[in-house]
């Protein structure tokens, strides 16, 4: 790892933000209250590949105090928070643990990796050590990646789909694909293909035997599970899904308000700029969408709307915001947001015709939304480096674009992500469906589930008392007469809240 | 009818609005011309139970032009505007009547109905003259309600339910049912009862025959979906039924966006109320108290929720509303409003612990919310009518609560209701259920359903010009990236808007 | 009067509207309670001008139980509430007046006056009886308008200037003015100069007697001040004035929290439109045109504002409006309201070039912002009455606008005003005022005055219990800290708030 | 200077800021286009005393392109950006500067100065080299600071008064004052003393040599403006000021809009929390508690106002704000904020009663908000630093407090201040008072002025083409009817917008 483990500091103030965050993450602490004697993961090995930040942390020791083995990576190069990855290393006050002597879990991450270094964080995640012996430190590095004795997780908590991409694109080469030598559509593509041909190489039989004691994946994007999805329906997914994305508690508050907090705090971060009286152009108007629009707005700039979708567009009219094509307004924006979980949404065409220093980022899951590749390789474009994470290029012309986060997720990448309470609604829907899938491993399919309206009030629940909310009680006539009980579930499964 | 028929100034101004709101009805309008020249409800009858306003009117006509032959009541006592009543009845210029001479569709509904008067309308609405002449116009009120010859809709559009429930507890009665002899919850049941012995006697195979041709309902409300639900589930349920209300150009548009028109709407009409500075008790969280919540705060007043849901009470937090049990708050409120679709939500026992002159009204669907029977009979309150649909009630001590619309609708009972552009997406979808339910009628089932998702957002589609949306367009790679076709539907069912 | 006096329906419902309006209005009541045993106005003859609506009743019987002798007009023709008028002619209960034999105040006013019917209503409400007997109620109409015995006012209430421009019209006239004979702009400048001409005609020295006996005007509106400025500036103002307008708990609550709330509410009860989703083009962005603003955003238009005023230009970007000029979004607007108190800003060219059934209104002081007379008498326009204060004007291309309330002030004309509360700190400056300026009637000079910060203040102060405000007291180091006493003033007189 | 001003990185990181804010600040880009050729300032010396951000970089070059001799400190010993000043102390470009050769503006300030050094800084800035040659650049330190050589300024730029207060204390200890013997109130007033003793010592005859020659100050802010007037209500200002905090470009944008933005930057910076449901208490609802309140209530907080001017209040009031005292709710915020521009608002003994980890912070001027002191030195108080500028004090009974900024400026301490484009605005004005006051000096007295309505509303101008926005133009018939001139001023002095 990258981040030097053997800076105490760097571990104590990442324990201290997480002594914070725990307060603000209701949800986790109950699980752990609640399952924590009884340890219900208890030995099961878990990969997770989800931004490493701080409430990802505690989210780890929260599945580490179940009893799980853990090993984790970032989903994104630039996403990691240094302090909360060491701290988690390090392991909490009650282990006992130094940078020296590490009794945490270990972590394969760092803010900055390059993409080689990321695809061989998240093999490093997938592998545990093959004997009995409790994996080291991640600081160590040492859990080999290719020895025969290598075995995999249990279980995989996903962002995005990468751990379970790469699961399933090695499982294929071993059952005779041919993908890893067809024609790559970008670098990131190759390195992939590289990576995993270097394993098939050392050891043919590696993702059989992952995959033959692979109980389930928990994914927690739009992204990750439209794959999983598409998986499902094509009969290649090779194990269950729980689609976390899709819990109320999860998409319609992380997607939105952490969206609404941290979009502005990124651009912010990372460009000071004025955001009132600006023009505001966000691209999608799903959750993501809707909490960005309304969080430029808040801030007093004019927020102009593309969709696809007629019934979303209609939407952003009823909520006052213009809605054209970019095409049509590409000149005017001065802030240019991708939410839309499509590729090619700002093309460097687009970015021709922008306004000079025109700030564009991304806060859809992948940075394909923006055709950066071609932004850095074209020629008459030459670039100049702000600050990390802050890019300008300047065309032929003179004018510039002001690029966050290379295009990738702007808030994780020029800020910290979203915040820990809402993060805490999203991890515990994780938690639950965790436990869930190892609990009943036995009877789930390999198919694409969603945790019950029952748990996913739950976990609401779990979160009103820090907010001081008094949730009022149905008399039992009430719920006879909406046909309920008066513990829920309150609504119907289609029910769009 | 009790409004004047002959009065042609009424008519006239009727029409004057009705060409207004067509304006704003883009979704009407382009079924009018899409489907007007093939009359695919050619000669169907069609009864409606719906509130009689001038977006009816809109959709009324629109059902006519589509081939229908049609009768009206509304689904509300005070929810008739007697103008686009006696526009309908005389009908549209091209048809050349008069008041004396009226060529429209059949209404039977006035403004400020009695309870007895409300059912009969009801009936006479499902009553459609048994031989093959048309039915006259309404105002002649001759359709007879109980002559054998008598015949029934073939589809029936409804709000609420209460023509459905009219047809089934007919039906039961002739089927045996002792339901019209068991003791009455309310005074408005004993009415219902009165009147289905009263048919039983003079034709005591009516709604056998009736069910017999009866092809299907759509229907309106949230409430009334529930109904049919549990009749479905009962499997009571006599003929197939599309849940208009889950469309979601109809729960997430009309429920939210039209109360956040017409809450405030209603309650300034009422009471000329200063909003700003108010604290406003919303009860319920759902899309109607979304929308009531949002305008109230818009207007400047305190927003505080009370939610049984604890997603909805943690969605109602996330926007900055207080979110509190009735009885800790009771005190503080100006002004109190419920949303629930659910029954005794303000007790009297609430309303006794009220400030002086607290204004209490409901924008659910039943007047149940709050309870208005007790405060017209418990002793040591007294009762003084400001004005038609403002009452005061003074308690023993001394103070006052300002009831509207009797604890009926208030956007439709002291205002006009929703504004025809949002109506426009939700009657457009009944349009559509209509054509549905009588292009299929050999293959649905005595279920519940609901419109495609294609079709919703076609529905959406209609409405966008009108507002001046530039829909942006998928390419074939961005389109497949997603796996969607380029024309839709670009979601999955379950995905929540 | 045109109402009927004698419909006692009218006065009874009038007077239970005052007893809520009472309730909203707790700076007024805190007057009456403060000075009513003290009647600082006893027999004071106070003639006001100003929209007869429920709230002016509450101030006008404010100003009765200071002990003043007060005869009052409307100062727009659409503006009154007739029901509140009748109530004030009859008088409040204690009196035992009855429509028979009204014992209340005078009022000369009604719903839908001609403008000749204005200017002689303004008359009459300057005219007392010369001799020591109180005036008849207004409802006799017996206060001769031209007998020498008439005499006028000792102060005035003015919103517009009205009543002070017809005492100084006639002033000037008998000093000599060749004014009423000079050529008119208007049909209305015309019915002025014809009524001075017929008062002189039979009372050549009436505005002479007048004027030696008033103390003094308080005016309600930015329009009146900046009239009574302009005099003072040229040095004709005839008696002190005091500026009403710009005491912060005027111009600051009442154009801005008031339009907030009245604007939307008389659009809506003229049209019944959908507010969302459409272009609305807000002209001028002083504090009406901020309210204006804010609540066509609340419901979920998008705005649109002109300014003149690169400061005001600034602000409205900053709230994240597009500010352009009419000319670059006319084709674009769907409802476009005026608020500059500046004329011709709606020209016929401009309504020429509108979408079809665009809405057009006015919510600043005086009709002359939209040229509705050039929409009346230009050839090739044609009129349809939708309903009283509703009006389309149909151009001959076939396009047409929609006018409400001719032109004045749309809140006014199609809702009810602003609300009670306040108009209660508007109306409370009023009547300090009006103590003031007869306390201090030796002490004043010519010329315009406001009310002091510490009144302000005070008005301000007496409207907090009734939201439950706890204000946070100063301790005596904090107060010399910022240079102030516990009590305040707190701030400078060039505070902006 | 404690940042390495020869890391050539530094400066260069902060010379590509400077580059993105100018394209942000057009009104000092005007300004120096404007006046740049003529240099009105050709030779003046001006001593600044102002936050160094990137903004005030672009500030002090404008002044320097102006001919001015410049010298500066920040204000606050957490608000500079060290890239920032180290690109000032370069120069830019065209000068050819580089950190071993700098040709810039001498900088004394650095992000984390202890208060002596503070004071030295300010010190510093006001010495300029006695003799002819220029000032070296501020890396070096070197110009002295008691030397009888050593000159001071002819005009100051200060924020809050300390550069102002330094002279008039230093002048009043040569006039015999004894000041600086009497008992100290702060540590930090200790530290003023001391400092002026040591001058003293060394030069007992500097400031009036100072004075003699200083033709006056502009103020930034409401509490330095507040100190100004007191000293010219007692006769003892010894030069002019102009008064930049009540131009209605800075006190109506920079307190409002830019809190609006910096504010939850600030916290969010600190602390990641998420704000939404959250309960925030505002101390005091001016400007910049209005900007701070709407802030958070956009990222979804519950906001709770307290006030002592009834006025501000009863704004709050209407906005839809609980308003309250602190006592009432210090037990229910999660977030605390003061912004009352007064002493001990929130006090230890509030701290004591908040609930665990409530996070408190301060965005006006000076740290004596919150009794930050008592805080560090009370037993029973123990201090863990979470990182720089969040430190967490524990009480004894277990729980915690956040505290930002020490208390002083969180938007300043914890993140960059205000954007760019309002700070444009406010300096504007500084640049146009400091052309003003040197143009002028011979008319000027010592008392406290504002800039001219014309200049203030030139200064809007200036930013808007920046945001697209068209401004309308009078007619000369238009302008003639509210009587002001085409080209304005538009307003009254006592406008409030």
């Amino acid at each position: 790892m990258d981040f030097n483990i053997r800076d105490i500091q760097l571990a104590e103030w990442g324990r201290k933000e997480l002594d914070m965050a725990e307060k603000e993450m209701p949800g986790l602490m109950a699980v752990r209250k609640e399952y924590g004697p009884q340890k219900p993961l208890n030995g099961v090995r878990i990969s997770g590949s989800l931004h490493m930040t701080v409430q990802t942390a505690v989210l780890i020791e929260t599945l580490a105090e179940l009893g799980a083995d853990v090993r984790w990576a970032s989903c994104n190069i630039f996403s990691t928070q240094d302090h909360a990855a060491a701290a988690v290393v390090v392991g909490p006050p009650r282990l006992g643990g130094t940078p020296e002597d590490p009794r945490g879990v270990p972590v394969f991450a760092w803010k900055g990796e390059t993409l080689e270094e990321y695809w061989d964080c998240t093999l490093q995640a997938l592998s545990f050590p093959g004997n009995s012996e409790a994996a080291g430190a991640g600081a160590t590095g040492e859990a080999g990646t290719a020895s025969a004795s290598v075995i995999g997780p249990q279980l995989i908590v996903d962002d995005g789909g990468d751990a379970t991409l790469l699961v399933h694109k090695g499982f294929e080469l071993e059952q005779g694909s041919d993908w890893v030598d067809s024609p790559s559509e970008s670098s990131e593509e190759e390195i992939i293909k590289n990576l995993l041909k270097q394993v098939h190489q050392q050891d043919s039989s590696r993702w059989q035997r992952v995959t033959a004691d692979l109980h389930g994946v928990s994914e927690e994007t739009t992204t990750g599970v439209h794959r999983l999805k598409r998986m499902a329906a094509e009969g290649s997914l090779l194990f269950p899904a729980i689609n976390v994305n899709d819990s109320v508690t999860k998409s319609k508050f992380d997607n939105l308000y952490g969206c609404r907090e941290s979009l502005v705090d990124g651009i912010k971060r990372a460009t000071d700029v004025m955001t009132a009286g600006k023009v505001a152009v966000v691209c999608g108007f799903g959750d993501v969408g809707k909490g960005s629009a309304q969080s430029l707005r808040g801030m007093g700039a004019r927020v102009i709307v593309t969709e696809i979708d007629p019934i979303c567009a209609l939407q952003a009219a009823m909520e006052g915001y213009e809605v054209k094509t970019l095409e049509e307004v590409v000149a005017q924006g001065d802030i240019f947001v991708t939410c839309t979980g499509n590729r090619d949404i700002i093309t460097i065409e687009h970015m021709r015709a922008m306004k000079d220093e025109a700030i564009v980022c991304n806060i859809g899951h992948f940075d394909n939304e923006i055709q950066v590749t071609r932004l850095e390789q074209e020629p008459g474009i030459s670039h100049i480096e702000i600050k990390p994470q802050v890019d300008k290029y300047v065309f032929a012309d003179g004018h510039s674009v002001i690029l966050l986060a290379n295009g990738r997720l702007v808030n994780l990448g020029c800020a910290t992500g979203h915040p820990s309470f809402v993060m805490s609604a999203s991890f515990t829907n994780q938690a639950l469906a965790q436990i869930d899938l190892w609990k009943n491993r036995d009877s789930y399919a390999k198919q694409v589930y969603v945790l019950s309206k029952k748990l996913d009030e739950e976990v609401a629940r779990l979160h009103l008392d820090k907010l001081g909310v008094s949730l009022t009680r149905l008399t039992p006539e009430q719920a006879d007469y909406i046909g309920v009980t008066t513990d829920g579930p309150y609504k119907d499964d289609t029910y769009r809240y």
